[in-house]
């Protein structure tokens, strides 16, 4: 990778999801030279915050490597971004007036797999805010899920915890089955009304339900029927999910995201055998990608 | 009702929910002058989009009853709006500048109980857009459910279209069971690819999730298992919501709103068997209410 692109050009990889956004600039010959953090980068659930958790994540990259807040027109920038697997989204973002010298845009997905391969075929599944699965064999892709919050993301923390949340309300009105979430909640959320914590949760972005996960997977590991319920389905469909992308056979498959790591004791035996670790982290993808696009782009201009 | 308050003091009765407003203008001598219709009118979903709903429907209703506009500043207002059982959208809309001459408020749950029990003791279930129940016996209520889309509101319209969507969803990833809604979707939103289905829905009231219900329906009439699963799931929870309304033994039940006529079928037998006609729409329900309330507030001046 890199064939006809200067050893000196500097590359950042960004890879942006529904709770935080992270960037790291690479130099081919240096390796990483800083990161940074932002926060959500998710179009789907706020255009302009992307926007905006790109370049803080950019700017404290920048910083963390010691550059100037100028050299940002010199970079070449590879961006795998959740929700632009949505065609609008994916035009929207790829109009964006950028500050990079080059920007190459693809899902957080492909940025993914690239990384936990170190650009070898393979398949990877993110259960993180949201839950989707993708695979590359031979330059042939599929991806399964994705399709965001609540009609989607199955098997993810905003999914555990909205089902974890429903459970709760239910319960509250005596109309479900008793669990132990409903005292984890009424603590979480100092109230003990039903309405108090509908309340709370009102018009709140997939990224706050996810953060109700934690309780609904410490409850299910320590054996409430509800919660386990709960994780079970949510671990069968990342399950059959696994056994979808491996049809095509792809030689690895990785697990990545805030619930990759909790989840995997509750996939099915067989799948969960087979998961190993990611060799680079999404962002590291993302500079994989953007290397390769320009190279592609310099040998097609040649 | 209506002692204390001159004969000639106009009412104007306003039911406020997820998709549409409607507004009654009543004379306690003459009966309904005018009516009106508007927009959605759930100030969980959009504060300033309900009072443009109540406006609109406000002046709809003048125009009918063939009054000026101006008399809106002589209206005595009741007000039963879907989201005010949460206490801060109660206060919002409370501290609202209103054009009447006094506004009374309330949960559309009130008002439409008072409506179809005619001021009576009695109990309601309204499934449109959302779902909860209420019901009123000596002066002491309970309420289940209404918590909102998408972590309550089981049974309702946008849980129904959520829950279809869902299955589609699913059936297209080849990750879940076969279902006809598949291809009702697919003709519904152009596209026969999971992907583009999502992108329409991505970010969509749920207003835009009841109107999927139809499908739903119709499918589970049809036989098709996968719907009628959603359809019999969200039944049970209605009926065990009759059930935990009936322990304060209303001495009526009726039934509410766009779901109302097609869920009845799909309910407990000895709970279908129960419910009986609401005498009056809610609308009248809010004019009884204004009504009530003037009345008890020019006692309590005297």
């Amino acid at each position: 990778m890199g064939n006809g692109a200067s050893q000196t050009q500097l590359y950042i990889g960004i890879d942006g999801g529904g709770t935080k956004c992270r960037a790291t600039i690479y130099c081919p010959k240096q390796g990483v030279l800083g990161t940074g953090l932002g926060g959500p980068a998710n179009p789907l659930h706020g255009f302009e915050r992307t926007l905006e958790s790109i370049m803080v994540s950019t700017q404290q990259a920048l910083q963390d490597a010691g550059l100037s807040l100028q050299t940002v027109h010199t970079l070449v920038a590879g961006l795998g971004l959740a929700g632009v697997n949505l065609p609008n989204l994916y035009e929207q973002i790829g109009q964006w007036q950028h500050p990079f010298k080059k920007m190459y845009l693809t899902t957080d997905l492909h940025t993914a797999c690239i990384g936990a391969h170190e650009g070898e075929d393979g398949a990877v599944i993110i259960t993180g805010t949201g839950s989707c699965g993708f695979a590359c064999v031979d330059n042939h892709s599929v991806s399964y899920g994705g399709h965001g919050f609540a009609q989607g993301d199955k098997g993810s923390g905003a999914w555990c915890g909205l089902e974890g949340l429903k459970a709760v309300l239910l319960d509250l009105d005596g109309l479900g089955p008793h669990t132990e979430l409903t005292a984890l909640f009424k603590l979480h959320f100092n109230t003990s009304s039903a309405m108090g914590i509908a309340e709370q949760m009102a018009g709140q972005p997939s990224s706050s339900y996810a953060k109700l996960a934690r309780m609904v997977l410490g409850a299910a590991d320590k054996g409430d029927p509800i919660a386990k319920a709960i994780v079970k389905e949510g671990a069968l469909y990342i399950s059959m999910m696994a056994r979808r992308l491996l049809e095509i056979k792809p030689p690895r498959l990785s697990m990545i995201g805030g619930l990759a790591e909790p989840l995997q004791k509750w996939l099915s035996d067989d799948i969960a055998e087979l998961i190993t670790e990611p060799k680079q982290p999404p962002e590291l993808g993302a500079v994989y990608f953007a290397q390769h696009s320009f190279a592609q782009e310099i040998e097609q201009v040649k």
